[in-house]
């Protein structure tokens, strides 16, 4: 009779879980959204730079290959940020590579609210679809329909991969 | 010595290849939407219904639960349509349970040009990005920006988890 | 201002979750290991065959490919048994074109411990390793070695798609 | 009219091909084990424990988590080294950790044929499943029946995180 020591498994886990991680990560994104504008209004645009870049750092994939992003207010034939560059381009503007940028977390953003009207979990890569209303500074909300995809690193942190964003139908 | 025979390995292959897969099933469902409004031509509402429900139940994935689908045109509150009905009353009307859906499907597409940006593979799902540009009947184009969530399901065939569709900005 | 009623999204999970799941479907192959046995205690070689056909419909992944089983007492040449009816005759015999099967469910189990050693949850596929013992109705111990690849189907029930059980070295 | 400039998709594959990535991978694998035993050869234990590790550290997964690794001639209640530190033990032995261990690597071998049986590619992971026959400097041939688990890491590398060895039953 061959009887090992019985004891709990060793546990390796790529999968993204439903509440804390998928949750946690638009909750950042938002986060990140309002730090920038007030990186803005602390050191201007060098500083807003600088904070938008360590966001997509942090938060976006395109350390592994181009990111999948359509950004909310993006203008053709500058629809798609598949570069690092074009995502910062887009949050903080004056890069005259991308002239129609204006930078959308300068738009005086404070508050937010995520309604997710579904996620779909395929195992270690994540899609979530609903609705952000940005509040701004003003009061004003303005609401947009967004999707993001999530895949988990190495290292266990969840980043974008996908990110399409476009204002409400009709709105 | 124990000299087996050597020969091919059986190969089970779950992930996405991108050219034909992917690509094809980018096609069919654009076809689908062509043919859909064909058979409204040809036999009414209740042709051009039968044809949705056929073209859902073949190219989504409502069969295994809620689909994260955002189409064009759905108007706030109903703007995502996580269930079959709700999809198929997105493309031809005529459900009092969404009354302001007048059907996609019929508003006289005769062509198409799909244009990616980027495609992202994770193996049995793949997501893509791009633009897809509708020619009418009349010769007008209406361009969308569309992110689609693909996967393979058990029989091999690619269907629709994801589906994000919305008209250009300032376009 | 675009407000919409807030409410939990809709799920779909199709990760594998490391409690419930996978350590289930280990228990039912236990099981259905003894299951067998006493069918053919029951009903002689024609039970335990219609109940083995069962249990590799119910488990096993053949229905949509070849499967990775390399079944502990496996003779070579037929070491590896990637068809249904290669698994069939490794758990009750008795089938001429596996002319040194006996039967492996037909030895006298009554009872089993799986000791897990680890996990790795890829996302809708797992594979477990560790030490599994049975105990034969004479109260003798047999431990194999023994790795498992599961595979979640759209129907979100597990699947073994992969097995190798070998007995322990020096054992 | 939108007409955007049509050009190839950029795309991030995260799947193992069947053909390069996961062969070269089972090639690389034994390419490391001879090559071991040649530092054993030119340099003693020393230069093969270093060898080993660099092989570990390229080969596996255990930067990321445990591995799921059964080795041929682990002894119990060893028989799992789910750590880097008995793998090395393993493949070079002299570990006072791992008494029962003398080192695989150091066996004598010269050269090497894998038999696939069966591959399943998952996705981002994949296991393969045969025989692999190693060829002492002696002439003697051992054949091992083996699994092998293999995940894509970030940077597109594959990494064994899982290992499943044993030696053919009656061989």
């Amino acid at each position: 009779v061959n009887q090992e020591t019985a004891a709990a498994p060793k546990i390796v886990d790529r999968s993204i879980s439903e509440a804390e991680l998928l949750l946690a990560a638009q909750q950042s994104w938002c986060e990140a959204l309002v730090a920038i504008g007030k990186a803005f209004n602390n050191g201007g645009h060098a500083e807003a730079k600088a904070a938008a870049e360590k966001v997509v750092d942090a938060l976006y994939a395109y350390q592994y290959g181009p990111v999948l992003f359509k950004p909310t207010l993006a203008v053709s034939p500058q629809t798609f940020r598949t570069t690092r560059a074009g995502a910062v381009a887009y949050l903080v503007g004056g890069d005259s590579d991308y002239p129609d940028d204006s930078g959308f977390a300068l738009m005086g953003w404070k508050d937010w609210k995520v309604e997710n009207a579904a996620l779909y979990i395929a195992g270690d890569t994540a899609n979530t679809m609903g609705k952000v209303h940005f509040t701004s500074t003003d009061g004003d909300v303005t609401t947009v329909d967004k999707t993001w995809g999530f895949m988990k690193d190495d290292q266990g942190a969840l980043r974008i991969f996908l990110h399409h964003s476009s204002l409400v139908y009709g709105g």
